[in-house]
């Protein structure tokens, strides 16, 4: 029934390559199937001027699309002024999910700035994002202890986020881009280690859907962040 | 337990004004409590360009505050040169959930602008905006039967928003501000007639929220829902 | 002969309510006939850097026309990216107008920003905008006297603005968005207690004007804002 | 008692020099002083979109001041990304003042612009920019005749601009920067041939202005802007 | 001598890898050492406005570097709302290189865009940008060949480009960050097969260079771009 | 051979005039043929943010064209909302060129602002204005020891700047319009008294140039720069 052969519960492949690029703290190849995305995390000294004294540090994200990771090609949004609503939604999201992985007050006063850079696209790329990142900040978490700069661990938990939807009448899990432009609802799900959701955003494309909906595409998103949350710590264990 | 005192499940005193200003062809003032919005519903002949053709019309929204709406003046969008994240992530889920009440090919080529202004702000403004910019939306259509623009009327159901969240451990309808900047959950929730849903869209601020206190949320907002949409009606019942 | 079949010399209805949102230190709503306008004034500790240290206040104004206020709906000034320069234009103008009504130097350093935002245009939105502003900072003097924050009270005199011109080779009173539009002079002026003038801004349009028709429009506009300066008085007796 | 020791009616001396530069259909070097001014006037085919298909041309106007041209150096408009609010008011004054002279229906559907880039200033250069791009406009026109792409001359009338105010009590005529920067009232008058005015324009900065002062100031004007329309037609004789 | 202990006319390890991401109709990624560059070549129909009927395409470039892909954090072009004068120097220079590498009246009215993106960056990044922009335009010149919209091969020459420098006195080629940061002189040379220029861009940091120090740089030049069109053209040996 | 009439090795006449303007510390028209740039020299107290506390000064270039003073009018660039490519190209070639004139040093914490604004164009802007600016620069310096605000003279040594071309095949020098508009290749050279470069910048404009070319075009270039050495010292032996 799925354009790509997968059964309705079955994600894509998911690789996840650290130490992609040299200078960052944090950098990390995510690819959910043929989505590819570079997350950084890089560490900078001080916090944003209103955090300023409190004693705690900030997470933030910052996401963009190559003009070519898309079928055809997309506008620079640096040659177009300014970030359209789409990406101002998605890094906002990123931030709060990677917040929720953090205890802000052991961070210190340091900011840590997650760039999620899509090279090539095919659904689900925030989901990809949110993973990838997660993976990264664990790195530059891991240097500032190496280097000394902070003395306890400020990570809490994992969170993974992955996309369900209604596809022909059918819940799936990890929409692909021939779904995600053809379903009746997607729905993007962030979750911790403990089962416990970050994020929920489920949106109908033309058909509303019913709470019975709802628990089955839920019920494919916790099956779905679980194995996520098991590649990410895999990933994790080599140095 | 709620600083106003209301029960858990009880929502806000809603009002709906229509004909609140006297150019726009669909014109609302809608107060969930202290939060007041004015919503115009402006029909302009023809559709963006990437829609030309294809013989449908376009539903469109845009929020603003008033820079003095807030507790503390916010700066204005006009003046700093561009929308925020914030704003706009707002006005395309208004615009989304709108276009879930018409039926696009009959209403033909034409744009219908949303414009949702707050000029008090008391917690739930985007919700009170997708409430009020519906009723603003049908008398909008209205017009254009009576003055013969269009033959039949593109209107398919009633949209309504509410907000619910998690405060103090308790699930809770209809956030005002105090609640609002205090809670451990968030969900803005958008349903129509049939009790189905448009969008979902919970965020743990803090706390991850489990798939119980999930449950309990979208109970009280369909509860929620089901009120304002027999509000909305009875508000368009005079003419 | 004026389309709405008023005398030369008659004004249209004017209505001041105070109080009209809550947060503002103050904030009314002023009605020039079908023109509405939302004033409030906002008070913030501080000054801009450039008056930094030189131990007075600071008054500046802001100014804005919700999209569909107008008949047909214009762009909102926030997607457009900028201020146009009639928004500018009206907003200095207001500015310095309001600051005529102060002694900075008693003020402190405290900034005061008149917000006006027009949700109904009929004609003279910025004569309605200065009048109703000088109310709201009436309201916010008041308040930042009660709170103790300023010893001596800064207000000199009130300011009130009225909009003469010539239509169809007459003389008249408070142009209505018909005779606006089809003046052959328009004329905005803000006068003082004293009967002394802070602006005079005559402009023809299409058909220069003589000094004959400059001192019969100067006689309409202090017999108008004699009238508005008592109602702004009117209004304030209220608590 | 004034600075530059001139009696209180007279004005300084100007000087207009036609084909300054060598591109533009009509381009005027004005002196009022030490204020100097490079008005071009430039001619392209076509209308704003607007005008269209009405058969009429269209005069506009821009204004800038080369970053050097003041005591100390102000920020270029061109790297802040956006022209201020003054400058938009100087050139939609002079382009209102110089539509007075034309009639537009005559000119065909051409646009003229007028380029007003002062490279010197000395106060007064609103004013002495009108009263150059008049003379740069006939230029233009006369262009357009001499290669027949009109056969009516669309000329209608002389405009010069000069300004005045209240200075130490006093009322004198054209003021210069040591004056306008201490002056209590400043009042830019545009007027015609026929001693008719197209723009009056009084701010009273810091001290409010009676009618008897207005007065007396629109009487120098008067005699300001018959002088300088005596010497816009001179500079016009050479050929 | 060289921080990386090169001889002076060793240039670094260059790899072209063809089909790296799969939208694109062409898509390279080029090492220079450390440096990475996405180059990718898209194909849209149509030329912009000011080409529009002349029968001939167009080759134009945009540039672009990763937030993290240097030591320290850049800010993203996209949230700053313009890019760089840096930025517009090097694409202006990418564009004007491949354009000589085409006849742009064989393309027809297609447009191809080079999107160079740098994901690493370690000295020379618009060098590798130049010469592994050049393979992507042959894949995507293939391409368009192969679904037979073009007839004959527009393709002139191959174009590659290195840089060279004044570093500690010495002529060196290929300079990396180290180099870069500390050199006296700094020049792109970009060349055709027939060993001529397109462009030589020669830059004193500090130190004049003399007319005999720019010679022994050309020399090194001219064999760094010899050894990379060899690479060029092994790299579009394979499918 | 050339349009001018001018042998190959001949530049245009050069006139430099200082004391243009009246305000700036240094202020110079440059005229090389009918192109007239007007250069001022601004000085400010203080560096910018990522220079404070090193003790030294610094010197920046901005670049504009009046709209007019090309053939056809330009967009104003303040009104476009920025500046383009080739202005941010231009005036950072302008502030290296004239930062090699100076010991930063010895400068102290001073910024000199270079503006360079083309009142008429006719080929070889940026080279007349680094010319020209150079002047204007010494005159700055002149006054900054005059008032005792720096003890050392900061300057090092003349730059000058030509352009070179290779025109209906045979290399010319100092190339205008008409010349420019259809060259096979420009080129821009940079030079200091002691006969070594600054900047070479040499572009294919269609035709690539070789190595024979190359030389030829540098040896015009020299010859050129030696002669605006010559008349930059004459006009700075009057006072």
């Amino acid at each position: 029934m799925r354009p790509s052969g997968r059964a309705v519960d079955q994600a894509r492949e998911v690789k996840i390559i650290r130490h992609f690029t040299s200078h960052a703290e944090g950098s990390v190849l995510v690819c959910f199937g043929n989505t590819q995305v570079i997350c950084t995390a890089s560490v900078e000294k001080g916090v944003p001027r209103w955090l300023q004294g409190k004693g705690q540090g900030w997470i933030t994200a910052e996401y963009g699309m190559l003009p070519r990771s898309t079928h055809t090609r997309n506008r620079r949004e640096a040659t177009s002024g300014k970030q359209g609503g789409r990406t101002l939604e998605i890094q906002r999201l990123i931030g709060r999910s990677l917040r929720a992985a953090i205890d802000l007050k052991k961070l210190g006063e340091f900011t840590i700035t997650l760039d999620c850079d899509v090279i090539q696209a095919d659904g689900g790329t925030r989901t990809a994002s949110i993973t990838g990142a997660c993976v990264a900040l664990v790195d530059a978490l891991r240097s500032l202890q190496l280097n000394k700069s902070i003395k306890t661990d400020p990570f809490k938990q994992f969170v993974a986020s992955v996309s369900v939807g209604m596809y022909k009448g059918e819940a799936v899990l990890d929409l692909d881009y021939p779904e995600d432009s053809n379903c009746e609802t997607d729905m993007n799900v962030v979750m911790t280690q403990e089962g416990k959701f970050i994020e929920v955003q489920g949106t109908a494309e033309g058909v509303a859907f019913s709470r019975d909906e709802m628990d089955a595409m839920l019920e494919l998103a916790e099956k779905g962040c679980r194995e996520l949350l098991v590649i990410q710590q895999q990933a994790l264990q080599a140095l």
